[in-house]
């Protein structure tokens, strides 16, 4: 679509508009700035507004709980906590390994133990074992009011970047 | 942000954009039509333009692979194939299961066999167990080139329908 | 210990013997002759008499159930199923490797749906995914009246043997 | 078998018997003792000489490494491993319910990190969640040098005693 036909759609979404499609749009378009400004590398990551910091020794992602990341019933949708724990866990093998080195989730066991509501989801994560070929890694998802949601565990395998 | 505020931003966010950026946009907007036409029944279903159907005693679901779900490789994000096994799984789940019952997902392993690339990517599920308090399904991810991307298992519990 | 104090042993183990424990002594004793006569490679399997057969691309090991293998509640223990689905998943995989190569377990999960009693269990094995440095299969633990027990996804990496 | 024949089939066993299946022998019949002492509640529990000790939150058990519970290349089985582990998982979540309550296994997930070898195998566990009908925990299996060589997650269904 040329740039005049995304306007128009833009408008006819936001005829029918709820106010809740207002704040996922208004979500989506500052999410894409932020992407055009490289402060997120990824679409998903720019749309979650996904927030990781790396300190002593861990790496830490927060995102806002926003009706994006909803299932039909207005608890964060399994998948999205996937994602932000292969995202977490990822950056902090990312953070350990040398700039030459990249790795790939080789498989992953999340178990939910409580539904995802509140304003934001943390999560956390830890080394469990660093090899040579493979590194295995532990997340922990939690709420704002502190109730952990999701625990996972992960294996990556460290390849050359290209 | 109102109506008006969201123009401006959408104006200014086309300014900038790629052409890539100008085809996220397109697919956001027309999966926020669906979900206003309630074709789809959650932001991120709508966002992913996933297609499901039920046929045979298996359910499908396939979306489109665009730059919305891939990392920074240009590879689908492991926590999209996640969220597409999730939601793939649990509607399996809901199809065999009384108008009364729902289920959440106490439990996901996913194993990551090959990169997610291609035009679409396929889910497949299968019943492993159908217990009174729990459903153990299995589910498989394929390119549209008929490769394994991912093999997941996964645990749901029963739960009433308030 | 010396062979005459082995004896004096068993003399005693048998002084206060319940028809129980003289029926796991005759399993074990009998497995320590097949061990022995170079019928099993390891002691775990002599003991659990386990058999395995390589047909049609399957898999499959059998064992009988015995009260070697049941916890305090008279149900096979978690960890014996888990010992079958790793003989038989890992077997599968030296099946299909070329003789200099041997394989690792790197990880393995399990859902178990229904108690393992009955006379006996059958572990059937597929292969999920066959790359050059891992394989991921799957395995399937059955009752003799058919009723599924377990069932498991694991990876193995691909080693030289030395 | 009698106890006559028992005799004389350990005999025949002890005739052709290497150190390694004396030394073998001799964990067995020790283990049945203590069985029949009521020091141990399962066979397996006494064939590995499992002792367990809850002490400031969490249950731990310590098994010897012993030629029983290896494989053909002297490491210790992963299903052994899988043992110790559910064995010290499930006795963790004992103690933390009420005497009316037990529990299954519902899933595992083990990482193989490192071989399994040395003098002993330690495995320590922790609560990850405790909800009203089932309690996720967490296991690591070290070896006496304090290498790590399995981590594990495992579910379990909280059941009343019958």
């Amino acid at each position: 679509m040329t740039k005049d036909e995304l306007l128009r759609l833009t408008n006819e979404v936001l005829q029918d508009a709820l106010e809740e499609d207002q704040y996922v749009l208004e979500l989506i378009l500052t999410g894409l700035k932020k992407k055009q400004y490289h402060e997120k590398n990824s679409y998903i990551n720019a749309i979650l507004h996904a927030e990781g910091e790396f300190k002593n020794g861990q790496f830490t992602i927060k995102i806002p709980n926003t009706p994006i990341i909803q299932n039909a019933l207005t608890i964060v949708h399994g998948g999205i906590t996937a994602t932000l724990l292969d995202s977490a866990m990822g950056g902090l093998v990312h953070h350990i390994l040398p700039p030459d080195k990249t790795v790939v989730t080789s498989e992953m066991k999340i178990n939910y133990v409580a539904p995802g509501v509140g304003k934001e989801l943390v999560c956390t994560t830890d080394i469990i074992h660093k090899g040579n070929k493979t590194v295995v890694t532990e997340g922990r998802v939690y709420r704002d009011d502190g109730t952990l949601i999701a625990h996972s565990t992960a294996s990556f395998f460290i390849i050359n970047r290209s």
